[in-house]
């Protein structure tokens, strides 16, 4: 269902936001690192690092590269925009879409759906709650990344603080659209809770400080995939 | 279904916009000429003035009054901003959320149906095309106007130029929450516009040049509601 | 200098921002009582009431009412935006631009004040520290309101707690454009507060809370007014 | 003044915008391009490509490298940002800010200014007219690009049809901050329109579509350069 070869579900999608630990020569780094998990445990880790660093992650690492955000644009003047051609050449093969941080208008998230789906992204459009989710769905997206933004960076995880919100998101959206991929994310640190975001229904986690600001990320994420075989069986 | 006694369907909501022909005593006016085609003609006619003017038209006419925006937001801290309690006590009784010319971000979109619904205004979202009417529906608003912003001001009706944007929102949103209620705008300007969007299944119109720079707005008005009587025989 | 004959130096301006404590019917009460004050005591008292309110707050009293914020706009396709004509006609005298609650685009503050300069309404710049206070001087507005706004809604008075603000704004103010006049706020809930400010060379205090979420406002605003007369002596 | 070597003026700043001629392996193209022509000429030529094209040109060129545009934040939970850090690394030496087709709040072009300060990054204001660009100038950033947006793309240059935008903003700008290097930009398409902009006593240019749509980019650029040659004279 999903266009790329490289992306299967269940998935781990480590956003790097701008965090120091994540940034320029430690973004490939942290990639690299990514990469020996996947490779390792089987699961799929992708990553998303910042615009000016995809290129530079993409020719380094096998596994996914993710763009944080994309605009609804083609090619012309648009002067500080980020293209979704551009996003792609640079080796990116999906993008996150209305991020919690980068928040974007209704009719724009549609657009740039649209245009991902025009240059061969895939498109993780992330929402706040169930309506959100449920209305983002009818926006055909390939996935879709429910994330409270009050637990953002908290440590404490959806799938353990609101697990209501995962089940009646995972409902809602295949209710509207079965195909598209429901992820969860926000406040996840360990196994534990990814094996509940999986039992709850979705097919993997967005992540972000939980992997990028652990002290050892390669634990940490041996650990998230260790989850994702467990929770399969 | 819907909470307003004043308010039923079919429906001809007159958006005033910021026009010179419907600012401060006009709006006044062009709202009492509205009343008045209401009256004579048994059709719910709303209009939607200015926020500044909400307060004066609600006090001359008994037709329903929205506000053309509301923002997401309650009491509190918030300079500049469009509390739904203040247009409720100015004596609206509904909001347009999303207009081509004020569009919101998705989970502000959410925030303000939500608000709407708990302090009691009728809220009718406005969306661009089918797949975005799809999302808006999905938020359970009472009412989604369609309106393809490239024919909004032309005088080319959407019931005509495209009638299958009205059909296919009309199912789409119906498939989602059929509860709620379409409308369709754009290039609306005369009685046969009116009658075509009404036979392709919505339940009336949101129109804002069509009346408010009409030469006669009585005559139009007249116009449009006959053929909502007609449409619906 | 002022263009109304309404306002003059020094000046309190109350903002109501969307507090429950003056919205509709009560903003009209805290009005008049600002009416009350600055009758009895001789200062300028203006307040600045939520845009569906400027109409019959401005119908009730005779003090200077001015808006929270103006679109950028003329007459026109402009559906939920605040027309400074309409503003003009409601009857407010002025309006608050780029309130840290409601910032604006460097090119859209400029468009606004020459708007607010085209139908006559006096135009209060707002901003956040000295360097964001000479740049707004330079679109010469008639007054400009410096709030840091970490110190919004605290208690702690910009005049006490960062005082080198408030003088390096005047001096940053008066270099470029000297006519301007400078008024700070943030904090602000007593008289001495207020004395504070006009002697680092303020002509006047912008408050919110510190009068709106008062046990007594008539008392507070009293205390502001004595000590604005105390100040200049 | 300036604190990087490369950068020297007279200067020529061409913004690839989202450009198709001036994507991706097009981006490095139109880099080496411009080198060469700065190397034959000796006139300093710089490139704005895309933020994801950035590490590419930088590596391939020594000209030096714009950014389109920068957030003003730091490390942190920001997704889908700019970090001026990450851009710096990346291998850019300065970065427009408030172009506008990407304009930002009063607050934010402060802000940005002081980041690009921090982490030593030339920063180049837009800005659309006379007060705008005297306002930016209180900011003290390092130059200031006038364009008339009305201007952008028509290949009437500002400095042939409104000289006297070009004039006054040179005189405002150093009125305030005689430090601040003055470009202009807009509908300039040949040498007579570089010439004219120096003359009227700007630094260089921020040219787009009269460089990179140009049918021969070599050409135009060699064109412009001598002008620059010559006008200094």
């Amino acid at each position: 269902m999903l266009k790329h070869s490289k992306v299967r579900t269940p998935i781990i999608i480590v956003n790097f936001k701008t965090y120091a630990e994540a940034t320029g020569e430690k973004a490939v780094k942290l990639s690299e690192t990514a990469e020996k998990v996947s490779i390792e445990t089987g699961v799929c880790i992708a990553v998303a690092p910042q615009f000016v660093d995809i290129p530079i992650v993409a020719r380094r690492v096998s596994i996914p590269v993710f763009s944080q955000h994309i605009d609804p644009i083609g090619y012309g003047s648009f002067t500080g925009h980020v293209l979704p051609e551009s996003v792609k050449e640079a080796g990116a093969v999906g993008t996150l879409i209305n991020h919690s941080e980068r928040r974007l208008k209704l009719a724009d998230i549609d657009a740039a759906i649209t245009r991902a789906r025009e240059v061969g992204l895939i498109s993780v459009v992330c929402s706040n709650n169930t309506p959100v989710s449920a209305s983002a769905a009818a926006l055909k997206p390939d996935m879709i990344a429910v994330e409270p933004p009050e637990l953002i960076g908290t440590g404490i995880p959806v799938s353990k603080a609101r697990p209501e919100v995962v089940t009646s998101t995972v409902e809602a959206v295949k209710r509207i659209s079965p195909e598209v991929i429901v992820l969860c994310g926000a406040g996840i640190t360990n196994g534990d809770d990814v094996a509940a975001a999986i039992r709850l229904g979705t097919e993997g986690i967005l992540v972000a400080s939980g992997v990028v600001k652990a002290k050892d990320p390669y634990k940490v994420m041996v650990d998230f995939a260790e989850a994702v075989l467990r929770a399969q069986r």
